[in-house]
């Protein structure tokens, strides 16, 4: 997606090879005319595709999720990362890996809004290690219902999530896809 | 507004008198539909306001504020609850007490995206006893920008903070007044 490579090229910030900072537009102050850009463009890249539910994770996915939601007409649900006194009955649960945190935490879904009929695209802002892509794949099977695919808005693509999970048949659509970045030489996306 | 109230009456759920569990359609599983009737009663409601910038909270507030911000044509910050890896640099803080989960936290919003030109609208889910909503502002008032007014979707209006915040000259937007509520006997609007 062009537009989004642009605004990334212009406006991220990288920090030597790994660390990508977007938090101008994306998951800190959002732009919420270029998410509605992503929205169009996960829409026509999942044309045909029975989707009735978006599945995010808090808390920098949400606000991309809402707005992509529009585009599919359907509600979205956000995986929680603790159990709070809010959700009460039983809840889908799996264990999620975080690097950035250097924690492991539990997300959470109630088991009210995932059901075997859904048809499930999960949304998430960035996708490195996989570790929150997976954990929420786990919720969505753990329901019974259907993961249709997946929809990132920046794929770290030197790092090994996206093709592993590529490999065991999940659908994975990312807008931008970083081969490699260099707070010399700047950010190189895969075509 | 109408179309919020029927839809707390129907898929509403009062826990004792203090609780209202609205996860089905506003801060677990997310109606974007309603969110937009949200966003255009607020710019209804803020006519002729000058707002450049919306500022929620995570993790609840986040799409409310994201659809809400389609309708102000500006984008949205949420301050974090935690300071992160991800945010480098200096930071606006204020400390805030959640009632909900019993413990006072931290919260955050980058310098980078507060100045003191922004004319800033405050955007949740809940108002009840304000603390989120005096954190806010602090943030704002530290940023020598302008706090234009609140908008909240639910106000537990007999609890003190909404009182309290107009007392002290906030504009104060809730868009469901709670005047008291009952397992049995449901829940009592303020009209």
């Amino acid at each position: 997606m062009e537009l989004l490579k642009e605004r990334i090229r212009k406006d991220g910030k990288v920090k030597g090879t790994d660390v990508l900072k977007v938090d101008s537009f994306l998951n800190h102050q959002m732009d919420v005319k270029l998410f509605a850009e992503i929205g169009k463009e996960l829409k026509r890249r999942y044309e045909g595709s029975e989707i009735n539910k978006i599945l995010t994770i808090e808390s920098s996915g949400i606000g991309i999720a809402c707005i992509v939601a529009q585009e599919f007409d359907c509600p979205v649900i956000f995986a929680k990362k603790t159990q709070t006194k809010n959700i009460a009955g039983e809840v889908f649960t799996a264990k999620v890996e975080s690097f950035t945190h250097g924690r492991v935490y539990d997300i959470i879904v109630s088991k009210d809004f995932l059901k075997p009929e859904d048809k499930v695209l999960i949304i998430d802002d960035f996708l490195a290690n996989g570790a929150a892509l997976i954990g929420l794949c786990r919720l969505v099977q753990d329901a019974g219902a259907e993961v249709v695919g997946a929809g990132i808005v920046i794929e770290k693509a030197f790092q090994p999530g996206g093709d592993m999970l590529r490999a065991k048949g999940l659908r994975v659509e990312s807008l931008a896809r970083v081969k490699s970045m260099n707070e010399e030489t700047g950010i190189e996306f895969i075509d």
